[in-house]
């Protein structure tokens, strides 16, 4: 994609840049052809825009309803659209395909869907304003998504627990893992703005220095750090993962470099990283990336395929059967977008601001291995 | 207890209110007998304070470190101590005692106690400095204890999930279920209050109204509503419990007298609650709680019993053998504060919010005894 194009904005912002030049994501919320011009209602998580295109520039696309669309084009005034403007289209791109037949439409009153097909569809029930509505109460309510998560794995180790805590992110409309990992600094540059605020006495009691900002944390390809490894500390023997020895290692050149210990590795193996990772080109390289802060590995993340026959690809190439995993694919159907996101390990980021050596000193009630009571 | 006493006030609070009258609630942390002058160090929250009793006086108390105490008395200036003041104790009562024999005290440096021993031990490790830093860092980053819950319970209605999510709050050093339905009262008006600032718009979508201040939702004893349920509505077939339209008939009635659909339904039979309830007088009634809101159950809560002998009692009244409880029961040799709290089911809130007729909408895959996939 050219690099000059216009930066990506939201709906709700369409018509303070009134006019100028815009590009939207999001999906098609209508679409209605009269004659010789065409209207596209896009919608995003913030409301919609009405974008006018000539049906015959439009055909090829073979656009529907709930279609994944990224449109550029020019805003102008026009009174009779609801919102007082109107994208002018110069450009549609089609992000995902929705599947011919859908259940419902996300312009659909959701009085006239039974609930049942509500929770079943709920990809594109989140979609329709009336379910979309309930859970941004209940975000508000809450703040994150937070899970606890079940590990059965045979490890014994100072950082790895059976049952930790998880916050998750994951959103939609990324371009690529640069993206979320842009978002995850910003994130936990703001939660250590915080910590240093609000408990910089405490932390000091912890470390010599206050928590780092993390936007200047810089991106590693994961070839990078095998050569870093080698000839740094004439180590030869990582291949499709970091031991805990390389974070290390890693984090002590990221800091003597950009004196802050922490770098975010990007392009793990494909065979390294779970099935519906993304690939990053075409050298078996994944859209996935690790962040080492202080370390060690406390998130996990990247981009994700939302392409339903890209994930059934990714299955057969492990010898699964896709049809075992078709409710999963199901809703890939929905007009699924590129999408991607992390989890940050609650337990391991407690570690890290505290310099805490094990990480059992963070959990309430740790699990491990050999450790079921209390 | 008189309702002439001072305030209870946190040790934090302590100098600002030299010279004068106060109250505190925490642990013996430290306890010297110099001659015939007492120092206890009282330790809660949010520091210590030092506090200063004649050795006579304190013989028949017979405290020791880590006992749950309430002490009143009078600050002075004292230079010598660690804060520059000293409170001079008019009053001393033991609201718990802890075991003759602990692992360890929470004065203790923590590197000298094994980790297996801190975690065994998890209420009197958090006591410590070093362990609780670890988790008011960790609270900061995460904002509530939040956790999904499971029941177990063969319901199949419009308001009964087999997997919730509950907001859970705990605290210690209450007096009565009083103090916890006051906390309950201000969380929620503060919750509400945001709700209308920052989604007015989307709320009004839902209800005519925003939302209430909770401040004012009174308590009505149980006895009481079986009494309205009759006099107002012919009901005499509630003994133990309230079942929905008894809900739905006490918010008409609480709207009608104070403008707002709700009321703090406490003093159920103790037998309806569970054995861990603090009885509420002596007449078999529970200061346990619920919170009725527009016609439905949206909180459980009460006061808790914090004495391991009246764990023990209530164990065996039901007919279990306190032994099958003893992990559980250990806890409270390790002084226990008289505590208790509450938990919001997120679902329903959500529903009450926004006038949901059907708890599965504001659950995002709701499960149920019918209802596994997707």
């Amino acid at each position: 994609m050219s690099t000059t194009k216009a930066r990506r904005i939201f709906t709700e912002e369409v018509s303070a840049l009134c006019p100028g030049e815009v590009r939207l994501k999001g999906w098609v919320y209508r679409l209605r052809i009269l004659g010789k011009t065409a209207f596209i209602i896009l919608r995003d998580c913030t409301g919609e825009a009405q974008c006018v295109i000539a049906s015959e520039a439009l055909k090829d696309h073979k656009l529907k309803v709930e279609d994944v669309i990224e449109i550029s084009g020019t805003v102008r005034a026009e009174p009779r659209a609801r919102t007082g403007c109107e994208v002018d289209v110069s450009e549609v791109h089609v992000l995902n395909r929705a599947g011919q037949t859908l259940p419902f439409q996300s312009a659909a009153n959701v009085e006239t869907v039974g609930l049942d097909t509500l929770l079943q569809y709920r990809p594109l029930s989140l979609r329709t304003e009336a379910v979309g509505d309930i859970f941004r109460i209940q975000a508000a309510i809450l703040v994150y998504e937070t899970a606890h998560v079940y590990r059965a794995e045979p490890h014994a180790s100072s950082r790895h627990l059976t049952e930790y805590y998880s916050l998750d992110v994951e959103f939609g409309f990324i371009e690529g893992p640069e993206d979320v990992i842009q978002f995850e600094r910003e994130l936990l540059t703001d939660i250590f703005a915080n910590l240093n605020v609000k408990y910089g006495e405490l932390i000091r009691k912890y470390r010599t220095d206050l928590l780092p900002s993390m936007l200047d944390v810089p991106i590693w390809e994961f070839d990078t750090c095998l050569e870093i490894l080698r000839a740094d500390f004439g180590r030869t023997d990582m291949e499709d993962d970091l031991d805990p020895l390389a974070e290390r290692q890693l984090c002590e050149r990221a800091a003597q470099e950009n004196g802050i210990p922490a770098v975010f590795v990007l392009g793990f193996p494909l065979s390294a990283r779970p099935f519906y990772t993304a690939p990053r080109g075409s050298q078996g390289a994944a859209g996935g990336f690790d962040l080492l802060f202080q370390g060690l590995e406390i998130t996990t993340g990247g981009q994700r395929l939302h392409r339903r026959e890209d994930l059934e690809s990714a299955l057969r190439s492990r010898f699964i059967a896709p049809a075992n995993f078709e409710s999963h694919l199901a809703m890939f159907d929905l007009g699924m977008p590129p999408h991607g996101g992390f989890a940050v390990g609650l337990e391991r980021l407690t570690c890290q601001v505290l310099n805490l050596p094990n990480v059992r000193q963070a959990v309430l009630y740790p699990r491990d291995r050999y450790k079921i009571t209390p």
